[in-house]
């Protein structure tokens, strides 16, 4: 058996040894004919019974869910219930049977070919990857209908199944809980990028995974000894005895590294010097706390409230739906802060299909701009981050902001919302706090007109790189382009970790450079006290901000800063590293 | 006559007031059918002798253009000659005559369609104007073809000609050339933008005109009296007699002020104080250095040379024919300085029609980037540079520079082409300087790797707005985002001018900026001592030039740039005005 090595995207650290599982790919023979005008009415039914069996299905799965699963995969069933009830899936597709006389399998993959060509026009990776749940619960739903669907059960008899990993074309939520004996150490998939939710689930339950292998699920045959390097992305198939060696030697350090890590959660952050820094998490949904918590964090420093918005075909959820949601997130973080981003979506995404479409959707009506040309959406999402400030600690953070009138018509806005709740004797933390994004090089560049108005600061770096560099990180041509340690960048972060500190008010970082432990140090040598990231990251930032000495730090990141030359900058922070 | 006013886009100043000649819309009504397999040939045929009527047509015009017509005007004939010789309009319908068989108009139709969705999906607001270029030679041919050709002439009598505006939906370069006499004194279109050639020509002829005013040929009748505000962008249609007076008076105050303009053409460019400052005119054919020889320019700050690759369907222009466009610049000239910028163009632009299209051109392979992943192609435009260079003084212009990998790697680029110049005895000049066009924030703000590696600077502020506010300006969504004034652009075109100065390295600004005469003592207060503009805004700007007193504009503008408040900063500078 030759050995050979594939390359793809790095989602899960780690390193996993083991026998390839493989997941047989649906192949699905969908046959397509036209129903008879008599029999219209039964064609519709059958797809309605197809769609409630896989209701059930979904609700057996909620309710068996082992106690220890990672909340991620509850949310992913919760999102694929939502889904299903949707009437882009639960109503379109009977249309499309009535009035087009398609079958039912034919009508419903029409319906979610045209949705797929929907998401794919959308901006942000983390929604447009959303696609997947619904070619996943629509192919589910083929399947009941087929006549195809295997009942859901464990795979595999115990014996070998202890040193298993996953390989397959695309892993469902449902193929997760199939392996919810955790028996499999390791996922590689052809498909799917950073948040699909084959990353997201390896992410939540720490186990090493591999995905965009392309051609894996061919090329690898069942039972051949596999090696993910969860770190490099790397996925070494029927490896040589010394290479094989080599990695069960990183793999007990690193596991070794683990055990350590583990016993930090619930030492406080401060660094050697006796700085204490403030470690945030950033969740999507309101389940996403129970990890937060978990991981010790201090609070939540971003709470991606579009999530909330998500795949539910122009249909916002209404002020009360809102309100229970951020409720439940504060509760759930018993009294730490609870810092929600107000809606960043726009044109491009969608929550609104109408005929425009941005020639550069990132450059267009986006994020606050959206909200502030959408007064009644942007008033009742404010009404309901509102009312549940008096359950715990709410901060508001605004995010696109780059001229004065922006931050001005959002401060009025809050201001109405709140005199609406008074009126209405409805209670709320009458002193909440609200922050901007500083995510546009404009915002980075006027910080003067920020710290008057705002509360606090939180940098969105992911934002701020594309457009300080100007370059789209979701576009391969230029992806090669997006560099964090660009001087440009290390400067706008840090005039905005100044001014937030001149001015008295709290600066965080909550874009990927937060989470990333290469970049710890210079952080907090730039000064940042606060970070926020997912809660997997934390434990591996803490015990680097443990180890820092800050008045080492400073003086080295201040040479850094100095630097224009991207190479030495490189080098430096490697430095940094080993102080 | 009820009087009403329209509102449309201001393209070209000054004042007209004359009575409405309504240009007839081409009213085509084009039949379909398929051709029978035995007079395709003939059909084929048919459309070619089309071609070539227009192509004769079209060198008459050429022929007859009188001496003092706007250059202008003799470079859209060359376009649209260009155009009809091009594959994509003398190739592509034959060969849909011969495969779908389609009749020639509906051939001809098919194709003008698909290219119109293709320039649809262009990012320049200037290339993508260029539409209306192909669609009015289409229309020419399909006249032909039907038969319903008028023959080009001048309509009208002498008469009450002297004080006539055009109004129509579209005015094509043909049109335009109806009115060489010059009796016409302003233009009003339904459609068209800033760079619509309506706008162009108007500017060039010093023509107030107005375009983008939707139903106007609808609703003016001829004969109608008319006032164009070519300022504000306004058509008042039958006004009262009080208001006819007003206009009358401004207009007279216009026309003394011109006088007072023209008069400058010789003076040379030295503030109150006596700081001699460098104007410079921003060009697209080379045809363009008659008018900035004409308004006494010190060279040339801009040639955009992706002009001469537009419209060619993917042929790219060769390295000789490309020489001979840039030495006929540069010999126009007379040993002014003539500034070539290298390609600004990409994935998004008609050059390059493969699969991929950007989510965001606007953040993606562009220009520089385009270019360094296209060698061959960039080498053989800087080879076509250097040769040019023999024939005068030349400047290497390089767009979208962010990351100092792609300065050396232009730079080495142009080390490249040298030393084969050298090594094939080929003249050039040695010393030919190349500088960046600063329009990433990143570069502004990485300024010290440009002036290390570089001869002189080059501010697009039009880009450089865009991506310091993270807005698209051409989506009208978020067009009232766009403000020149905003803190964050003027702090970035500070950094950059001082950066050049302190470096002992020119810098100029080319943006849009440059040649607004509101922001002139602005910039000059700044410091900048070198604008390029477009040719016709050359003496207005030098007017105020002469007018201003740099001790006194310094510390005021240094008052300015301490502010972050939008709205004082906008005072301010309506204040520097008055001094």
């Amino acid at each position: 058996m030759a050995s050979f090595t594939l390359h793809g995207i790095p989602v899960s650290r780690g390193i996993a040894i083991g026998r390839a599982h493989l997941l047989a790919a649906a192949a699905l023979d969908v046959k397509h004919y036209l129903v008879a005008e008599e029999h219209l009415e039964a064609e519709v039914q059958r797809l309605q019974q197809a769609l409630v069996a896989v209701h059930k299905e979904l609700q057996t799965l909620w309710l068996d869910l082992p106690k220890d699963a990672p909340t991620e995969l509850g949310a992913f069933i919760d999102v694929h219930a939502l889904i299903l009830s949707d009437p882009m899936i639960s109503e379109a597709p009977l249309d499309i049977i009535r009035t087009r006389h398609y079958n039912a399998e034919w009508a419903l993959l029409t319906q979610i070919d045209e949705l797929s060509a929907q998401f794919d026009e959308i901006e942000d990776p983390y929604l447009r990857e959303r696609k997947a749940d619904i070619q996943q619960v629509a192919e589910r739903v083929l399947k009941v209908l087929m006549g195809s669907a295997q009942p859901l059960a464990a795979v595999g008899d115990g014996e070998y199944q202890a040193q298993m990993i996953v390989v397959a074309h695309d892993i469902s939520p449902a193929d997760m809980l199939q392996f919810r004996d955790r028996s499999f150490i390791g996922f590689v998939t052809d498909v799917g990028g950073q948040n699909s939710h084959t990353a997201i689930v390896a992410r939540s339950l720490d186990i090493p995974a591999a995905v965009g292998m392309s051609q894996a699920s061919t090329l690898v045959a069942q039972d051949d000894w596999i090696i993910i390097d969860g770190d490099a992305g790397v996925v070494i198939v029927n490896p040589s005895a010394l290479v094989l060696e080599q990695y069960r030697e990183r793999q007990n350090a690193l596991q070794r590294a683990r055990k350590k890590l583990n016993k930090l959660k619930k030492t406080p952050a401060v660094t050697k010097d006796g700085t204490p820094i403030t470690l945030l998490a950033n969740i999507e949904l309101p389940d996403d706390c129970a990890a937060a918590m978990e991981a010790g964090a201090n609070g939540v420093g971003l709470f991606r409230s579009e999530f909330l918005f998500m795949g539910r075909n122009s249909r916002i959820p209404s002020e009360d739906e809102q309100f229970e949601q951020y409720k439940r997130a504060v509760v759930a973080m018993k009294g730490r802060p609870v810092t929600i981003r107000t809606l960043d979506i726009g044109a491009d995404k969608p929550l609104d299909q109408t005929e425009h479409t941005a020639l550069n959707p990132a450059l267009g009506l986006r994020a606050i701009r959206y909200c502030l040309a959408e007064p009644q959406l942007f008033l009742a999402q404010l009404r309901a981050i509102l009312r549940a400030s008096a359950f715990g600690k709410v901060r508001i953070l605004i995010p696109m902001l780059a001229h004065a009138f922006e931050i001005d018509q959002s401060l009025a806005m809050i201001a109405q919302a709140k005199a609406e709740l008074r009126e209405e004797g409805v209670k709320f933390d009458e002193t909440v706090q609200v922050g901007a994004m500083i995510e546009i090089p404009a915002a980075a560049l006027a910080l003067p007109m920020f710290v008057k108005r705002m509360d606090f600061l939180s940098i969105g770096t992911n934002d701020l790189i594309q457009y300080t560099l100007a370059i789209d990180r979701v576009d391969y041509e230029v992806a090669h382009l997006y560099n964090p340690l660009h001087p440009a960048v290390l400067q706008l972060i840090a005039m905005t970790i100044a001014a937030g500190h001149k001015a008295g008010i709290d600066v965080a970082v909550c874009g990927e450079m937060a989470g990333d432990v290469k970049l710890t140090r210079l952080l907090l040598g730039m000064g940042l006290r606060e970070f926020s990231m997912h809660p997997a990251q934390l434990l591996s930032v803490k015990q680097e901000i443990l180890n820092s000495d800050l008045a080492r730090l400073a003086p080295q990141t201040r040479k850094i800063m100095r630097s224009m030359e991207p190479d030495a900058i490189a080098d430096a922070v490697q430095q940094l590293q080993l102080m």
